[in-house]
């Protein structure tokens, strides 16, 4: 399969490394540490190779990937060796990013992101692309009557104003253009009823929400061990703090609360009760994109004896989600070709607010995607 | 079915926290919280209800069990109005409590350990007695001829000297009254091939090592995390401060060497490879039963990326033990009532050194656990 | 000298735990352990005795303090055998406990709690007290044309309306009964240009506000440790867990900015620079009085290395507070007894909000604070 | 002041980051960060300038300075653009570099290190070289007769054998050679009473043991605060993870005992009591020179509730240590223009276990080298 992964927000630091690590892996100048999709119980036939992937995408900022990719080995996110050897690969994906188009309505928006997707399926003979919105998070939106219905939808879309947020819109110009959807971040992404009812229609899969790369992952096989040792976990606590780009953004409380809600999620659902306490995210510029999380958990043993664990988690945040980012692409497009359409609900195990009604717990998941995998079958 | 549970150290304060809590669970008096058997999909028909069983044991130390559960209740371990309200119900544990006999060989001994087994059994009319060893730990011994069969071993007893450590003379005691046994210690219990010839003559069921209650229980669902995430774990170091009667023991370097081993065993057989760094065991008197655990893991994401989590665990020691060592003895005494016999492999969930060539991820280990605790049965 | 200790808030844990432990040293129950006035080096002639001091206060609430102090016990926070012991001591103090009053103008209130330390006063045949407020944290108050001048104010309050807040108008009563004034809170207490005219006039001394007894403390001696080693802070963000009465007060948005202000400034004075990061106070119910603290400091070292440091700090609130209460109430009687007059400056070592344009490092304090309490001179 | 710095283990981490740095000083290319001789209360006239130092050293391995300081650059504890920038500046220092001499007897072996010193300040014209022993760390040496005075020592160091260990072999050469002596490292150095014997018969000063660089730094402002607030410390735990060559090195039991005694010196002699529990020292290869340290300190508060603080320091200690060689230096050369002899006793706010019968805490030891520096005047 000749493969494109079309990335929103494609000058940013998760959707650099990712850029920067798939194409050291395809000149075998690294190893796939971090894919899951690597793993030998994971590494389906049907999958596209790490070496077939083209890269594209669109953004708000200009500047080169080479740039920012400099700007990453300075920080430690990716090795300056890699971003030394790989100077003119690089340059090659920067002639496939785009600017993130404006038109005069989102119907006219949305067409100019499907005929930016098109002529890059049609510049590089692709035999599928798949949208992976890396971009900021957005602050949970307003229902709106356009959103429950496709027909509703297409007519709010052509008159002024924004009915969707910026992450439906890539989602919808994706559908129309036949390419599957996947959202990396909390936003709203795909999960509206016009949506979904559009990706039906079109017969294409879609995945979120919210990549699992910290302190949700650590949660979501320490809320299990809790609750097979039937402990009572009486609060569960957390701060995060972190300096990235996403940082900066989620100094705005919408975007905060939409994060940490997700964050919670897990917790309610593997123990079956809400224990006391919060999960905090605090923007601190001088931590950048090396995030640390502290969570206190407080619990009762036999008898009422109160013990607690706290865990320190530091991590890079772009180091953690690239992969997954090429991890969530290549299953997705295998999903496609295999004719896989909707929420791609067993691809929970990679996100903090998975879509449907599914196990929080971190081997559950991985069950269940190891199965979903096995069953795309291969032979390209 | 009547069960008793045999403790061998039944003065010391996991046998008192497990007899003041199986008391209690008795009387009403608290819920099951730690009791793994207690959970909806762990507790089967098959098992000896809380309220159905009988304690005695063997001690080397004298003073009433009240007194040890006052002790407790003073250091936080237990709360003071269950050992008040439970006052008379200790008293009456007390008087099947034992000194620890003394021979002129060690095959003396076994005899009397043996007929206090028998008379504790006849006294309550049970229908069956579990051995579980909750004494210090012994540091590792040297193989010998006497261990490789029944035979060399009986006449090796019936000599002067001591050919068998404690914990494995109380297995073999145990054996000869038709009781099964299970080592919550790391000592050496009953693995030894001459002991498992006497089990598997007499069809009896053994379990052990080392009741998983901290670092390890962590081990054992972080490192499957790491692994499930592809994740290269470069090194994983932590040390334990624990005040209590095990840690003055574990001073003695022999018996700290064999509980640090088993500590690190999770760790090489989950990754598939083993990551620098040591687990390290120091006594530290004023911490008293509520040991506190750190670790510090570094591992390397994408592109090599270094990162790191460490965690603190404050925990109750006797607090965490005392339920399994219910879980435990319920558990043996089904598996020996539906005619299980040879080392209870599927109860590594339970231990951090367990019996076979079994997976050492907790959720596979849970998994196992239930389905053999489905298939006992139930119906008494 | 005879003195008196008017506790405002003097049913909660900090009151009951001072009073609690001022009685167990009376009774030679107990020693001074966290008693700074205790100290070999602090311990002046000039104060008076830890047995020489009688408690009174009021509080909004009911309910007796030896229910509270036994409710202490079961928490953990002081130990039961002194409750027991010091049972009819409690209840001595009880009847020295009075309702805070509410008149029909703030005047009349203010009547009413000078008429109550009269009272106190006369009934124990005491030389001086000093009025300590202990109650909850008050939201920052709002400047107003009343505050700037004592004529103004007295107008003010003989008006319908609340010109001051609680911790205020107490600070006022206080002055009007020749009493000395503690702000142990962040509430604004005594700061207030009307207030310090009134305090001139009468020649009474005033401390506050804010006692240090916890991540301050701690930050009180590493900035100091980071400005002497030449080493750049980068950020220090700290968040505190905390579940007793002061937390569920803290979750009010006003006196939680209050607090969380209060709590950087000594960073920002002590380094000269107000590094990134910052104070979160969570409520977590679960936690009691146990406040967890845990602060992430990450600095630059020689050519710029980037390095970090973190805490937790888990300590009982009121356990910390209660012999602080004690020294500060020593220390102002005897400075009251030797004629000091207005803020007490060199009582900034107690405080995290200290009065005056003092040095924030700990052991600074400690020298300034050991000259005036040396200075007191002594001999009664 | 033309001034030298001879450095023993000179192809050092730290040896080789204290080169850079200085270096990097000189052409204006960093701020000297971390350095404690930049504070404007130590920045005394009397000390040469960051830019007048010339560094030449021994050590008993080869390669160039340059290669070391890419190696550093790459593990993050130097910039690379400074290891760039500074090239042929390197390499100037290594041409004044020389492999540790080894004589037929120690006395030659002295010799021939008196006379590298010698030909290094006539190369270079310098007015005095101080020698800083910054190689790894020695066991503890059993007390020999010849220790005792010189004239013995004179004689021993003539026969066959070693009768002094290396660090204090280069002290006598030192002495000989007319130089200062500083010794960073827990190693004997100078701590012989031949040694200081010979040291004030050439009228030459001395310092040492032990840069103070992470754990025990903070020790010695925590410890105090303790004390101020008569809090009761019952336990102090640490464990110290680390990866560089003193890692390796103190593998060695005997090394390790030595470095772990003088890291809990502290404690003992700040407190007036030795708390529970040791200093731990474990190798982790992957840590590098990121070392990390983590220590738990148990303590009772009023009434003898009992609470915890716990740390996790993840400090670079080359880039601690350099900065404080300069420090050291730059101190040492001054005190000797000004005629100071014997052990600097005011130097120990900068080790471990410093010379003389001195005070603890770290704000005392700053106050005593602050008056020390300002006494040893100015004007060049």
């Amino acid at each position: 399969m000749r493969a494109g992964i079309w990335l929103i927000g494609a000058r940013g630091s998760v959707a650099t490394t990712s850029v920067v690590g798939a194409l050291a892996l395809r000149a075998g100048l690294t190893d796939p540490v971090g894919c899951v999709t690597a793993h030998p119980e994971m590494n389906g036939a049907a999958l596209p190779g790490f070496g077939d992937l083209y890269f594209g995408g669109h953004d708000v900022t200009t500047g080169s990937l080479a740039k920012k990719a400099e700007q990453l080995a300075a920080a430690g996110i990716v090795p300056a060796r890699l971003v030394q050897a790989l100077q003119s690969d690089l340059e090659a994906v920067d002639a496939d990013l785009r600017h993130a188009p404006e038109g005069a309505t989102q119907a006219a928006t949305a067409r100019a992101i499907a005929h930016d997707l098109a002529e890059f399926r049609t510049r590089h003979r692709l035999d599928r692309v798949v949208v992976v919105n890396v971009a900021s998070t957005e602050a949970a939106v307003e229902q709106q009557p356009a959103h429950a219905g496709l027909a509703a939808l297409d007519t709010a879309l052509a008159a002024p104003g924004n009915v969707l947020p910026p992450s439906s819109l890539y989602a919808y110009a994706a559908f129309t253009a036949g390419c599957p959807y996947v959202d990396f971040t909390p936003s709203t992404g795909a999960r509206l009823p016009a949506l979904a009812e559009l990706a039906a229609k079109r017969g294409l899969p879609y995945a979120g929400h919210d990549g699992k790369t910290g302190e949700t992952l650590l949660k979501s096989v320490l809320a299990p061990m809790f609750a097979m040792r039937n402990l009572a976990v009486r609060s569960w606590s957390g701060v995060n703090l972190l300096g990235g780009g996403d940082g900066a953004n989620l100094v705005d409380p919408g975007a905060n609360a939409a994060k940490a809600v997700s964050k919670q999620r897990v917790l309610h659902e593997t123990l079956g009760y809400a224990p006391d306490g919060d999960t905090r995210i605090d923007y601190v510029p001088d931590i950048g994109d090396f995030k640390t999380a502290w969570d206190l958990i407080t619990f009762a043993g036999f008898l009422g004896t109160g013990m607690c664990l706290q865990f320190t988690w530091q991590g890079c945040d772009s180091a953690l989600a690239a992969p997954l980012v090429l991890d969530l692409a290549r299953i997705t497009l295998a999903a496609h070709e295999a004719g896989r359409t909707g929420p791609l609900e067993p691809l929970a195990y990679f996100f903090k607010d998975p879509m449907g009604d599914v196990d929080h717990a971190l081997h559950a998941q991985w069950e269940t995607l190891r199965t979903f995998v096995a069953g795309l079958g291969g032979g390209r």
